[in-house]
């Protein structure tokens, strides 16, 4: 028997309307029973198209009849990436280590990227005021390590934002969620936590000194180093 | 109402089997009602689930309730990420440029890792000589646009994997999936085709004279120009 494709007619369809500008994130899709109208197929395969768009981080979902039952379009294409990448990676075609080796790759250019934009145009970046609070946040007495994991995170998101790629920032973010669930592990179980802290913000500062020194060999040794040191003490 | 997600139960419990090697990619999984009984789900919820996975480039899917109604496990990352990819692209929150700029830099990345490799194990890789056979095949007098693009992607293919990351693979065909409907419209429109196809043959030609030569600074350097040439020419 084969496979009966209807849901694929509500992504192109969505995909087509997206394209046009018919569409745009914010955007509320209309209830599954008009879903089902318009493009002629049966409800249950209206919400097999609303699944897989929820899945690949296209729509926040409220399913049901009701008049609040419609879905609000997103696009948060880290998410859908990095579901992904993790099921792949549980099938063993997306190795860990080169996750995280890619991942290095990726930081050490984001880095170098950030500080030649520094070097071009100057200090005066709402995201590098952002990198430094973050920081500030980071040394904190009363930070655990739940919340020095989401500082942590938020910084490289800074850095990487100033490199100027969305795409690039995306593949960073999708594999750094991608293996969120080992680099939570690490934090839980490393038990040096308060020497462990004390040389991850060192590396943070060196990271952000050298983006704002708009020194692009150092900004990008310096960060591949520093996810080489976590890697190596924590998760291997 | 609040969003039923009990399809989620299913993609969790996949993930798990992965995960512990209960399942791999070959394995056939259960038909839709042996999977509702075994999930305490419907089979509604089932195949909302089976959707997603085949979306993701996880599943190949044959629905139905006869005796060959099981889908069949597959992991085809990059095919999963394209369809994520294609869909934000088309929600204007991952630009056009900024997918060929990150495919630049990845190409010039993989191109540099494959020379590097050559430079310390010789040439005797299957992925030179399937290189060389491919542009052979591109210079045959009866090659048309569309069988030279199919050529053209796997060069690129064969040399990214010389690299030795399936991740960074992944993710330059995620990005070539991605945005392949713009470069067939771009073959299919060039007027002077006579002359670009001689132009990326000698360039081709070039990328891979400096990865077998173990030249990483001249294959980096070539393929990035050689990405930029063509979006120069026949996208922009």
């Amino acid at each position: 028997m084969p496979s009966d494709r209807s849901y694929q007619v509500v992504l192109d369809g969505v995909e087509a309307e997206l394209r046009r500008g018919e569409l745009a994130p914010g955007d509320r899709l209309p209830g599954e029973r008009a879903l089902a109208t318009k493009y002629g197929i049966s409800r249950a395969s209206v919400r097999e198209a609303l699944r897989v768009l929820d899945t690949i981080g296209l729509l926040k979902s409220a399913v049901g009849s009701g008049p609040a039952s419609g879905s609000t379009l997103i696009s948060e294409p880290a998410t859908g990436m990095a579901r992904a990448m993790r099921l792949h990676m549980a099938a063993r075609n997306l190795p860990l280590d080169d996750i995280v080796r890619t991942r290095m790759l990726l930081e050490g250019w984001a880095a170098r990227a950030a500080a030649e934009r520094v070097a071009a145009h100057g200090t005066d970046f709402p995201e590098l005021a952002e990198a430094s609070a973050l920081l500030a946040d980071m040394d904190g007495d009363d930070v655990d390590r739940v919340r020095f994991h989401i500082l942590d995170s938020q910084f490289h998101l800074a850095v990487s934002a100033l490199a100027g790629s969305v795409v690039i920032s995306t593949m960073m973010d999708s594999m750094r969620e991608t293996i969120r669930g080992y680099v939570i592990d690490a934090f839980t179980d490393l038990a040096d936590w308060t020497e462990v802290a004390a040389e991850l913000r060192a590396q943070h500062r060196g990271i952000l000194g050298a983006v704002l020194d708009g020194d692009g060999d150092a900004a990008e040794e310096r960060a591949r180093s520093h996810i080489a040191w976590f890697v190596e003490r924590a998760i291997h």
